[in-house]
């Protein structure tokens, strides 16, 4: 049953696969008048992309975004605003392996028991290719928060085990880590160098902070912020966890050391990230969500064909030793998407 | 907006504050010809009511659920189902301060930036009462389940620090904290009294497993499986984190050591903790939420007035000092209803 | 699967049978602020209660509202209000011929089919009694709109043939049909008594008029003002059709007859009923509904059996000649419920 | 906000506006498995084309539908369905004058003052042309209908006062029209070839039969398989009335009449239309819907531009004296969406 469409006064409803003739967007609910333009799309498509770092397997695709609808004299209109990325790297011959072999880590399994019949290539629909399209509506979405001074950073807070250390978010686009700490790159790169070389990959943590955001946004009791926000992080797909404000580090303290006390200038501390009830307060909204390791890793492994008989598989070709990098745009993108529904599902009972 | 509705086709819509007349929930969705009766909530109403054991603050609600509708001769008819649990001990003068005054940690000040006007008795709707609609909710989820066996099982993996270091189903109903390690209970019993004693309050790690649970549950790209549960498990108000399976872990892994072998006899290991690409594999469904301390505590803490003057608030009366057990029926039911949902999505396309 | 919600921004949610405990329902999204207590409810509760005129079946409800919840100090919260309206005059003998035998024009045999078991006493869910949920909804949607001065009339253009040929907005609330031009009551009077005697029922027409409506309401191209109308009114159980403007005789109209001129004083004429493009022209909203005749009828009718026997039925007990009168206030109530969901939408992007 | 989708299993979201770069449809929930390709949408896309008969406007389109998404290897993935109709012919030039001026009758008020920004360029958004969209999905619904056998039937009944008196499937494709009595064939072209001479345009009735639709389809009380249909058909631009069985004829018939006795064999009438409280009840589906006269007429009218100043508008260029033709592969379309639709949701509870 239906499950592409994400928000409900900001509705994105996304489609395509890794291997078909491309990806897309459609954006419901965007107000009339907001500029926009195919190149507004750039800077956040070729962060998203990948072989932007010598580390990375290239994938030559330029990822120009089209507007297929929705603009009108370069101002969106208020109807759906239709976005595509043209696939043009999509050589299917590797993957012709993976119509009888399932990748262990990999969605194969599940989408061949759910569907039956599923495209395989390169993951089809269950590819990491599918989150161009958010990092698409990710931009439409900020460019209604940018004027209200809603501001979204994301960043590489943790991967292989190394963690920034400190939060400089003018260093965020001085490496090709995302990571806002200098001191930390160095190291992240090492690190990264070795599982590449071993054939293996590393997973990490990406922070997402959002600025400037006013008290009011979130709908209890089921449409939280919090709760809203879980969702959309949750749903990419190398998403396994997620937390806001202290998270995972609440639970190990006392209510006396984890409350913000108040003051008429504000909250003295921010161990809830922002968020109250389920409602922001005003306060910075900081989100944490961790990466797995990509899967698909160059040492063999141990799976079954469709017949369910036993088989080793060894992946070759494309090949990223993380995700974490390009999952930090894609996080911004959900972050921001979720963060302009809840402004206009706001603005429509005030 | 609208925001008291979850699940497409098992939807539940849930009303009520805690020191109105009641707290509710509508199912609709729930399919016909299924038994149910009023004694059928009784079992996971007591388990989430506060004043079970000899530390909780005692509240007197004997939270019978009423069926309004939905039900005749037995069994349900398809048409919705309305649970209604009467609130039984609502004195109301304590809260006269909250009036004014907003508690940290609490919803209140988000309440009153986004509403203006709310019920600030126990926290009106923002109440941990309001879990009481999603226990009954959850009991409804569970009778669709189980003839499937389709099992949910949940309990406290930490509390105060504290964590069970075996998983014995057995034990769960066997301590006053749904510790399914009846080694550490003693500890436990001892960090929460002493957080007691101080006035303070302690937070903990819930982790719910549903067994039994069929390949191909989970509707990409945006309701996959572990979006939905995300989402849900993030909309109870003390609930700061989420993650399935290894979750926060795996960004430490690496991909050979995250991948779940694939063999003749099904997954080796359950990193994925039951979920792939957002479906479903038919392995157990494995998911932690990290539950903050309760934000009233007993001490002294800087706030502000709705004017914004500086002040001082001790609360007094009523205390738990920990959410953790009461947040494992509910958790529970939030899995329940999230599955249940999912499964009936499921067989609209199969 | 789920069926029992209307409305995005202003959203209800009903429940409830005719023999059950009661009908209800909750509201998700109305505003915080507004002042609301039970009296409210008892002029529209009253317009749609049976036994109002000497020609219409006693049924002792006085149809009481209960506020469950979501108000305040008499203000709503934002938080959702439920509604309940206890069921008082239910004696279910009359009905156990019914657990066997489907009444002609009812919706017992579809929901035989559907549900296989269901609660056959007075029609349970699929009964007029139904659509008190919807007269109560409906205060509240027209709660929010008074403010804004838009208000909804309704009345009865035609019953059993005899049509009004004028409209005085003063009769309506003169005579028991809720007919605006009191110089056809007495016929209407007649031709309902007699059908009544020959144990016969009549059909009718409705209109509804929402005057003082803003321009800007509607979301294209499937949630069009019109779309979402014809789905409100259509979803009353005893409405075959409905129609905007001029409608079905528009069908035999050309162009230049069916245009509206626009003047700087505004349209010269309303053929369009409102609505252009789905929109709200800021043009008085005209809407009719074709009510049929009520099916329970005291003439002996051909049916068969849940094995599929023959059967005869001859209904006996309480009964209605007209559902006309009575669908006045429903239908009232449908329009202000969508239009007061419209003005919500259209406020988020505004 | 929001309202460009519509259905919840079998859900479809449509974009793209006149003289933008062309219209299209996501398809979301279709199953797994259903043959598809680009050759199947041309007999309907062909169809609602305009330019099919000599008295028609030509407008070059071919309307090649190309499939975006979700169908590999000739079936589809139960992944979203992207289909896009690229637009061919779009001369602008001929709308400049409506950057100021409004169209009596058309939606360029209304989006107006909604939107305040739009594309007036063929009435953009508000177009027919938008139906494109719906027609290509329809033909997807009609996949998945197809081996259930349900068909849909769609025809025009009545087209400038001219009624057909006798319906033969096997007539309607023998005649541009879509007429099913040949007998009045003949009388159409000379009223619409009599309108055309003047400038002027027609409207007419539009009906849809859907045979061997199973009992059970439809969830009240408010997604009801009526209220859905009227829904579907009322959100097509032309569409000012919808009725279903007897529908508004209804309003002047005793219960007596109304009814359909329920025989063993089955009913013996049909003035519910195949439809018992919302629910499908194993006989013909039967809905009629009121085309109006297409707005753009060569005829002078009376209108006022954007500051509100009185103006005169005599358009030219595109001219089609009726929709109705056009509108019978539309309302197909929306019929077998709503059926498709509502079978996925009935088989998530049976």
């Amino acid at each position: 049953m239906a499950g592409n469409s994400f928000g409900k006064a900001f509705k994105i409803t996304t489609f395509g696969e890794s291997h078909g003739k491309g990806i897309g967007a459609v954006i419901d609910g965007c107000p009339s008048g907001i500029p926009l333009c195919e190149e507004d799309f750039a800077e956040d498509m070729a962060r998203r992309r990948p072989g932007r770092t010598p580390l990375d397997t290239p994938r030559s695709e330029t990822d120009g975004v089209e507007i297929l609808s929705g603009v009108f004299e370069g101002l969106t209109t208020g109807t759906p605003i239709a976005l595509f990325i043209r696939n043009q790297d999509v050589k299917s011959e590797p993957y012709e392996i993976l119509r009888t072999l399932f990748r262990p880590g990999h969605a194969d399994y599940a989408y061949y028991k759910k569907y039956g019949h599923f495209d395989f290539r390169g993951g089809g629909r269950s590819s990491a290719r599918e989150t161009a399209a958010r990092v698409a509506a990710g931009v439409v979405a900020q460019k209604i928060l940018a004027p209200l001074e809603i501001q979204i950073t994301a960043y590489t807070l943790e991967m292989g085990g190394i963690r920034a250390e400190h939060i400089d978010f003018d260093a965020i686009h001085e490496n090709p880590f995302y990571c806002p700490d200098m001191a930390v790159v160095g190291k992240m790169k090492e690190v990264l160098s070795r599982a590449r070389e071993a054939g293996d990959s590393i997973g990490g943590i990406v922070e997402v902070r959002t600025t400037g955001c006013p008290a009011g946004l979130g709908e209890p009791v089921f449409d939280k912020l919090s709760a809203d926000l879980a969702k959309g992080v949750m749903s990419v797909g190398a998403v396994k966890g997620v937390e806001i404000g202290a998270g995972f580090e609440s639970a190990k303290r006392k209510g006396s050391q984890n409350n913000d006390p108040i003051t008429p200038a504000g909250f003295k501390t921010n161990h809830a990230g922002g968020i109250l009830g389920g409602i922001s307060n005003g306060n910075d909204i900081i989100l944490r969500a961790a990466v797995k390791p990509i899967p698909s890793i160059m040492i063999e492994q141990e799976t079954i064909d469709r017949e369910g008989s036993p088989a080793r598989l060894k992946l070759e070709g494309r090949f990223d030793a993380s995700a974490v990098p390009r999952a930090v745009p894609v996080l911004k993108a959900m972050v921001a998407i979720v963060v302009a529904d809840h402004y206009l599902r706001f603005k429509s009972i005030s």
